[in-house]
């Protein structure tokens, strides 16, 4: 194996060959977008958009998504509305009781109290705790605490002989999507579930609460959906569009939860907890609370939770404004943030969301003056993701034919500016045109700084290897990167002090106070998105390297074989299936960097462009055609998909990870044939570009 | 460098050899002493010890020594009452107050109330709690949190901009001796320091707190001693016995701490933390506490101590009991564990106070019947520990000369029976006779096991192979190893869930519900310490092997490089002076383990062998006589002492620590010769060994 260090010196030499070429690589257009983007501007699209809770499907959602029509459409954008018919959860009723033995039930507290310094999180409209999809009932029964609710957290409280039958669950927020804690507690038998915010995960042992400081306080509750269908989008139509005559499943046969599911802020938490009597949890189970935390309630202890949802389809839409290519019309880049929130939604989505309606701004005025992009750059605000990435997911369905063809790139801005420090998750592809970005844009409130000082400073990769984080399964780029093969990255920036994610306080107030009412984050990541939408609408040749998905599958394939050995089941080797899919993205780095690093430096013709960058995008979706089977059809690309029983975090290679998952090595055997059919694909795609070089 | 297998190979022989040898080694010695400890001798004596509150100098003190003595003399030992003459502090008067701005003053509580269950708590004789040596005074101002109160703890509150000038610091229990908290607040600054227990270091973030499980409630404080001199001892009287007329140092020379020092338990801390309104403190800081810890208190909060102690001459005495060697009565092994305690002590000292009166029992019952050991066995039950190991300071310090000639090991058995997990920290020599003993005793409450097995079980080096811990400062070893060279260990067993340190509440109904009331532990003890000092006092041949120091020294100079890599100051190359000690240490070991090899298989006459054990003693008095400079003439061994600024944890090769520590290279450098005189010495020493064999 060659060293790090040599692959850093070829990395330098593609750059700066890259830097050099003759051929227009987007910078220009790049500069003249970002001469545009204001902090008052952002200031403004936020002050709109924050004014109301807007849960999708709601008067509030459908005067939001007036509101982007008119904006998009002030811009000079040419806006359309998808509608679309999706089945969604929403909240009737809901009530916690504390039941100790013999004394009169407590009522539990299950909305955040306004406070007076904030007129917002008094609005009307805003709801109490709920997360969406949890099954209606009313249960009583003896309690068990199953820390993170994780399946690890499961395995071990059957270890520990510990039951939860018939036993109504008390989970903390963190380690998992919220709905593999519905899902787990489901099948343990537990017959409710609480869902609450503990202040070692969210509060005050991470910093000072809110309104003091940023972080949660005693009463903030996570709103949040705990679907966990094998598909995303809406649940009734997996796989195509869910228009309003669309053939739809039966909501019974569908795997929605069926117990009732209860989140509480941590005051109400205590009440529970700290009437708890059982054995002593494990070390790592304890939380921040002032208690020792139990296994059980004890038979003294009962719980009652009650809630009522109703699950229904209802309309919303995403909004979608485009500037049309001039060059290149069927090529489109897409950049995208959904718009519904559980309440006003200041940081999620609007964190990111204004940054995008900002970019398009900038795209719209750059238009109006008529310099149009050479590719189609698409905004899209999307619909209902909160309840299970609906809105993107129907539209990729919807449309994914045109976007298989066309689709250069899927840049997401979900929640994107929450603080200064940026950070990029997605595909290797997408490396080289991120960083060039970083290069040309400056870093937030250090303006003698760059993005990618800044950025390259808090990180271990040496600046010229610099990877992008991997992309989990919690937002929008699902559909285009784990469905569609659509080269796709997250654009963030954190580094505020606190989080009041998912619930009432998540005001302008809030973001104002901790993120900063300068707006210098949301502006930087509104220059990061021009500059790597620019470069990729904007150079004749796609500034996409998938040379770099060697490297990163060699990473990832570390990871997985660190997983095999840590389990100690399947012996002291190293699986041949692992060294295989070594071998085979080993040989395709060789054959493909020096193509890269000739293609930097070639004089192309149109024609001979337009061959090549067809193939550059043909590598790419070849993560959906090699024949991955990741054990959810919906899920195609081999590259990445959310991890199986967490949700948030993703599993790379992940037909590989689920043989692992399910420890099977004949299985990763199998699996491993895709990842050598994928690189001997991307590798006859290289050779026919190298062809094409003059 | 050899392999640690290779090692291990070769330590199994010399095991081997030893144990085929036809020499005695005392193991039948060993069997006859265990066949006499019993659970319910160990109850009685816990009984009659854990009676009454007994601080040293103080009427309950008398008391537990006129019982000891009877203890002892009734067994048929030798007693003797070892009178001391030393300064001591005692509690008068001390009160806190939180003075919130524009409120009352709200008194907090610094004593634990009674618990009803255990009447115990209730005795007259309670102190409230107190810091021996704290200064006294009347202070109010505001406050600085400073964490554990460590050095690095005061560097970080300096970088933060955090002044202690005329402030009351509050930093909690743990991290270091709580002494150091006083000496860096004292010299930040602070005009008064409150220490408290936090729950995150010993509440319910660790377990269930007392009377319901055995782990600190709000109310448990922790008194103890805050004294940092650079000796130990009778703070008047260093170097020199504290004989009643003896020649004292002027108290106001001495540095013992000025500004007033008061314990809190956590309850009271909360009134005060809470109220705290600046800048939250490092991640690392947050304690256990249901607030965002703070840096400041701010200008709205204030609190005032008040503390009135006095500091006077006291009597106090060790009591001495011994069995005198009919063979080598001048040789002698020495088992010591202090009397005193902060209230009733059931567990410090008492845990293992009682193991040692039983083998004293089990000796002095076997010399009733004619079985004499071959060298002296000493029991001594040491006074004032609790103010600054003060009874077996001033022992060791009367009786250096007897000691240094003829005192083969020391063996330390403070609060030694806190469950059932076996360990022992010492002499790297003594490992060999532990080991073998822990073969010969069965393991606390699994009795088809050995001690050994599941000791080695719980570790990660090969059992062969298996070290000791590193003493560190805290307890009555320290004269022994750290002044006169005298090999020492001490012997002890955790495990129990939770800990009742140095507060009222340290009691028998404690000590029997949390560790245990089978007393398998103590029994495990006590078996321990008898098949260690049968095999000291009663081999032909002393069980000491020297050569183990050399695996030791390495391992300790390992640690010294990679803390001097770690601060990146010296450069990245490993010191010359660590690379001349690895080589003598290896030249010693290469030079040594053939010796000891041998020396296990010879047949050896009296006189030789005699000869040969005063050579295995000279060795290890060589750790005193090398002349190792550590920057405090009274620690003089160049093996351990402790650590300068923390005073629990050990230093190992002080005299090169204590260069580090000083970051100059050119010290350490000259600090190596010392090392390099010790292995020549014990080289020297080793080659008359082997001249001496057939």
């Amino acid at each position: 194996m060659m060293t790090k260090q040599f692959f850093a010196s070829v990395l330098v030499s593609v750059l700066a060959a890259l830097a050099s070429a003759q051929q227009n690589d987007g910078a220009d257009y790049a500069d003249a977008l970002n001469a545009i983007p204001a902090a008052a501007s952002l200031a403004d699209h936020h002050k709109l958009l924050a004014s109301e809770p807007h849960i999708a499907g709601t008067p509030g959602d459908w005067r939001t998504i007036e509101r982007l029509i008119k904006l998009f459409t002030s811009f000079g954008l040419d806006v359309t509305r998808h509608d679309i018919w999706v089945y969604l959860a929403s909240p009737v009723e809901a009530q916690v009781q504390v039941l100790p033995a013999g004394t009169a039930p407590i009522d539990l507290p299950l909305i955040e109290p306004p406070i007076a310094s904030d007129p917002d999180t008094a609005h009307p409209d805003l709801t109490f705790g709920w997360n969406g999809y949890s099954g209606s009932g009313d249960v009583t029964a003896e309690l068990v605490y199953a820390n993170y609710g994780r399946l690890e957290d499961f395995q071990k409280l059957e270890e520990l002989g510990v039951s939860c039958q018939g036993k109504i669950v008390i989970a903390r927020y963190g380690g998992n999507f919220r709905g593999y804690k519905a899902k787990f507690a489901q099948a343990a038998g537990a017959i409710g579930l609480i869902i609450y915010t503990d202040p070692a995960d969210s509060g005050y042992v991470r910093g000072i609460p809110w309104p003091e400081g940023g972080y949660a306080n005693e009463h903030s509750i996570q709103r949040g959906s705990i679907g966990t269908l094998a598909y995303r989008g809406d649940p009734l139509t997996p796989f195509i569009p869910a228009e309003e005559n669309a053939t739809r499943l039966d909501p019974e046969s569908v795997a929605l939860p069926k117990i009732p599911v209860q989140p509480l802020g941590w005051a109400a938490a205590h009440e529970i907890l700290s009437r708890m009597s059982g054995p002593r949890v494990p070390d790592e189970w304890q939380g921040g609370l002032p208690i020792a935390y139990r296994l059980e309630g004890g038979a003294d202890l009962r719980v009652r939770v009650r809630v009522e949802q109703q699950r229904k389809i209802v309309k919303t839409a995403n909004v979608i404004a485009e500037v049309r290519g001039q060059t290149y019309p069927d090529e489109v880049i897409v950049v995208g943030c959904h718009h519904d929130a559980w309440c006003h939604g200041a940081s999620d989505p609007l964190a990111g969301l204004i940054c995008l309606v900002e970019s398009a701004r900038s795209v719209g005025a750059l238009a109006r003056d008529g310099w149009k992009p050479d590719r189609t750059i698409r905004f899209a605000a999307w619909a209902a993701e909160e309840q299970g990435i609906i809105g993107s997911t129907e539209y990729v369905e919807a449309f994914a034919e045109e976007l298989t063809r066309g689709a250069v790139a899927y840049i997401n801005l979900d929640m994107a500016a929450m603080g200064p420090n940026f950070r990029a998750a997605g595909a290797p592809s997408l490396v080289q045109v991120i960083t060039a970005a970083a290069r040309s844009v400056s870093q937030a409130r250090q303006p003698d700084r760059t993005v990618f000082e800044a950025w390259a400073a808090r990180r271990d990769d040496q600046p010229a290897l610099i990877s992008l984080g991997s992309l989990g399964g919690g937002s929008d780029h699902v559909g285009f990167s784990g469905h569609l093969c659509i080269p796709s990255a997250g654009l963030s920036a954190g580094g505020a002090a606190g989080s009041a994610y998912h619930s009432n306080y998540d005001t302008l107030a809030w973001y104002r106070k901790t993120v900063g009412d300068d707006y210098e984050p949301a502006l930087m990541i509104t220059r990061m998105t021009n500059a790597v939408i620019a470069r990729l609408a904007g150079a004749s040749l796609l500034p996409l390297d998938p040379s770099r998905y060697a490297l990163d599958v060699q990473r990832h394939l570390d990871h997985i074989a660190s997983f095999i050995a840590d389990t100690g089941a399947w012996g002291e080797q190293r699986p041949r299936a692992i060294r295989r899919v070594e071998l085979a993205a080993e040989l395709f780095r060789l054959h493909a960097e020096p193509v890269m690093l000739k293609l930097a430096e070639a004089e192309l013709d149109p024609k001979r462009t337009a061959q090549i960058n067809r193939r550059l995008i043909l590598i790419e979706r070849a993560w959906c055609d090699a024949g991955f089977e990741t054990g959810r059809s919906w899920y195609r690309s081999g590259y990445a998909a959310p991890d199986e029983s967490s949700g948030y975090a993703p599993w790379m290679l992940p037909a590989l990870r689920h043989a692992v998952a399910l420890g099977d090595p004949d299985l990763l055997e199998e699996r491993a044939d895709a990842y050598e059919r994928f690189f001997a694909r991307a590798g006859v795609l290289m050779g026919e570009i190298e062809q094409l070089l003059p």
